[in-house]
C-alpha cells in the first residue's frame, strides 16, 4: 500500500473538519474515499463539498465492507466509538477514534482486547498530545529534571459554555447522549494529558456538581483531588460555567515546581533537591536556593491533522504512534473514578469496579430526559450531528 | 489614659519583636512597661536590651495584678492564649493576643465570651490584614465588583520548612505542644483572610498529610475542599514540604476572576455576568467580553506595627479595630474542621462538635512525642520560648 484510503464515520462537527483536511490532501499518502452519516442533510453537504468521487453511505457497516476504504476515522457521539471501532477492526480496517475513547472503561476495554487482536493500528485524537508545551513539560518531569513528583495541581476552567449551546442538541449533556457533562465532553484532552504527563493515580475523591450552572442534567463543575503511589497528591478543577476562566497547569517536584500557563512554561529550578536539602541543613528558616527558568518550547502545534498524519505513518511505514488508540483507557478511568466518587460520596479506588460504575451510569441513562427511543442499545447508534 | 502602659507575656520571636518596637517608642501613645517570661535568660536578655526601667515577671498573674500595665500582648504558645487572655480580662486589662486565637474552638469561644462581659479592648494579631493587596481584594468582593463568588482557590505552598527549623524546639510540631502543624502554625493568617475575604464555608473535605515531609507528628501537607451555603466551592492547598512553592490566591465570580500573585492584583472583568450572558445568549461557543484590568494598590502594609497602633488607639479613641479579638475563632473553625475532616475521612459541617473535636485532639496530645508533664494541664503553661 503506498496510499491509505480514509473512511470517515460521522461528519458532524469534528468529522467534517477530518473530512475537510483530508480531502484538501493535506495529510500526505492518504486520501479520503468515503464518508458516512445517518443524517441525509449531512450526505448532501458531503456530496456538495468534498467532491462527487466520495463514496456516501447511510451506514457505517456498509461503508466497512464496501472495501472502498482501508481506514476509518470515528468521529461519531461517544457512546458509538467502541461498538464502530470493534466492528471495523473486526473488517481487518485501521482505526483512529475521537476522543474520548468511549463512556465507560468496560466498553473501551472490549475495544482495546479486539484493536490488539486484529493487529491493525489503532489511534485516538488526541491532539493535544502535539502541543509542543505540553511534550516538553513531560519531558522535564520523564526525564528527571524536576525530580519525584510531589503535588500536581490543574485549573482548567476555561470550558466555558452558555445555555444555548447546550440546547443546540437535545442529546447535549444528557446521560443517555453523552454519558457525562464537561468530563467527559470537554476534559479528555486534560485527563489524557494528566496521566501522560504525570503518571495514573491511586485513588481519588471528586466533587461533581450537576446543572449547577446551566439547565442541564450533567455535571458542570468539578474538583477532584487525587492521591499517588509515591503520595503525590493533585488537584483537578474544571467546570463550563465560568468565564473567562483559567487554565493554569502546576507540577511541583522534589527539583523544583513547573507552570504553564498562557502559552509559557515557567521551572522554579532548585540547585539541590528539596529532600537533600531537608536532610542536610542546619540552619533555622533556609530553603534551598532556587532559579527562575524560562524553558524554550520549540515547533508546532500540528493538531488534528498531525494526529491523523502520524496514524497514516504508521499505517504505512510503522511509524510508532504519538496517541496509541489502547491509551484512551487512562483518561476515561480518572473521568469514571470521578464520577463513581461522587455518586458515592466516597473515595475511589484505582482500578474500581467497572460493573459498579456501568450499574451507577445506567440508572442515569434510565432516568434520562433525552430518550431518542425506549430500548438501550439504541443510544449506541450512530447519531452524526456530533 | 492618654498613654497605654503595655506588658508583653512571652519574649520568645515575636513576643521580643513586640516588645522591641514599643520599648523604641514605633507606636504612639504606648510604653513598654513591662514584660514576663518563665525563662529566666529571656529575662535577662530583657534587662540589657528593653532598659532597666522595664518590670520584669517570672509570671504572668504576678504581672497581671503589679498594676504596672493598662494592657497586655500575649505571645506564648497557642494552647496558653485563651486562659492567659481570659486572666487578663478578669484584671480589667486590653489584650492583643498573638495568632492562633487558639487551638481549639472551646477555649477560644469562652475566651470571646469573657472578652465581651469585660468591655474591654481585645485584638488579635492579624497583621495581614494590613497589607494593602488583601484589603483591595476584600474591597472588590465585598463591593460587589466581583459578583457573586463562585470559585475559590488558594494554594499557598510557599512555607518551606527543614528538618532542622522542626528540631529546634521539642515542642514545635507536636499536638502537645502546638496542637497542629502547618495547619496551626504556619496557616493562621492565610485562614483568616479566606474567611475575612470570602465569608465562611458551610462543609469541608480535608486531607491532611502527617509527617510527610518531615519527621514530626502533625500535619505538614493539606489539601482542603469547601462548599458555601451559595454553592460556591474552594480549595485551600498548603505544605511547608515544598520548595519554592506557591502563593497564589484566585477568586472566580459572576463578573470575572481576581488573581492575586507575587503581591499584584489582577482583575479580568466581565462587561456584563456570566448568569446575565448565560441567559440572553443565542450563539454557540461564545462567552461575555472580559477586561483584563490591573488594579491598583496603594498604601503601605504597617503589619504588627500597625495591629499594635490600632489597638492602642481603639483603647484610647475608640478607633474601630482592623482585627478584632473576636473574630478569632473564625479562621480557627476552619482550621479545625480541617483537622477533624481528616480525622473522621469525611465531611465535616460547620459548625461541627466542639466536643468531638477536643476528644480527637486529646486522643493525639495523650500519645503525642512531647510531653512536659503527665498532667493534661500543664501543657496550658507559659512557655515562653515562641
Amino acid at each position: 500500500m503506498d496510499k491509505v484510503r480514509i473512511g470517515v464515520v460521522g461528519i458532524g462537527n469534528m468529522g467534517s473538519a477530518h473530512a475537510k483536511y483530508l480531502a484538501a490532501g493535506d495529510v500526505p499518502n492518504a486520501e479520503l474515499t468515503a464518508v458516512c452519516d445517518i443524517n441525509p442533510k449531512r450526505l448532501e453537504w458531503a456530496r456538495d463539498n468534498l467532491g462527487e468521487h466520495i463514496k456516501l453511505f447511510e451506514n457505517a457497516e456498509a461503508m466497512f465492507e464496501s472495501k472502498a476504504v482501508d481506514a476509518v476515522i470515528i468521529a461519531t457521539p461517544h457512546y458509538d466509538h467502541p461498538p464502530l471501532a470493534i466492528s471495523a477492526f473486526k473488517r481487518g480496517l485501521h482505526v483512529l477514534i475521537e476522543k474520548p475513547a468511549g463512556v465507560y472503561t468496560k466498553q473501551v476495554r472490549e475495544m482495546n482486547e479486539v484493536a490488539e487482536k486484529s493487529g491493525k493500528v489503532f489511534g485516538i485524537m488526541y491532539n493535544q498530545r502535539t502541543n509542543p508545551v505540553y511534550q516538553k513539560l513531560r519531558d522535564l518531569v520523564k526525564s528527571g529534571e524536576l525530580g519525584e513528583i510531589k503535588r500536581i495541581n490543574w485549573i482548567i476552567t476555561n470550558w466555558y459554555r452558555s445555555q444555548s449551546y447546550y440546547d443546540s442538541g437535545g442529546w447535549r449533556a444528557t446521560w443517555a447522549g453523552e454519558g457525562g457533562g464537561v468530563l467527559i465532553n470537554q476534559c479528555p484532552h486534560n485527563l489524557d494529558l494528566w496521566q501522560w504527563i504525570c503518571g495514573m493515580p491511586r485513588r481519588v475523591r471528586a466533587f461533581c456538581h450537576y446543572g449547577k450552572y446551566h439547565d442541564i442534567e450533567v455535571e458542570d463543575d468539578v474538583t477532584a483531588y487525587m492521591e499517588y503511589e509515591n503520595g503525590a497528591t493533585g488537584v483537578f478543577i474544571t467546570t463550563t460555567g465560568e468565564a473567562p476562566g483559567t487554565n493554569r497547569f502546576e507540577i511541583a517536584g522534589d527539583r523544583g515546581k513547573i507552570v504553564v500557563e498562557e502559552g509559557k512554561l515557567t521551572f522554579w529550578r532548585l540547585r539541590v533537591s528539596e529532600r537533600q536539602f531537608n536532610r542536610e541543613y542546619k540552619g533555622g528558616f533556609g530553603s534551598p536556593e532556587c532559579w527562575k527558568c524560562e524553558i524554550p518550547v520549540h515547533g508546532v502545534e500540528t493538531a488534528h491533522r498531525g494526529i491523523t498524519t502520524n496514524w497514516v505513518n504508521a499505517i504505512l511505514k510503522g511509524t510508532p504512534l504519538l496517541a496509541p488508540g489502547v491509551e484512551g483507557i487512562y483518561g476515561l478511568t480518572i473521568s469514571n473514578a470521578m464520577h463513581l466518587s461522587s455518586w458515592l460520596d466516597d473515595w475511589v479506588e484505582i482500578p474500581f469496579d467497572e460493573d459498579l460504575f456501568y450499574q451507577k451510569l445506567k440508572e442515569r441513562i434510565d432516568s434520562s430526559k433525552f430518550k431518542k427511543d425506549k430500548k438501550e442499545d439504541k443510544i449506541l447508534d450512530v447519531e452524526g450531528t456530533y
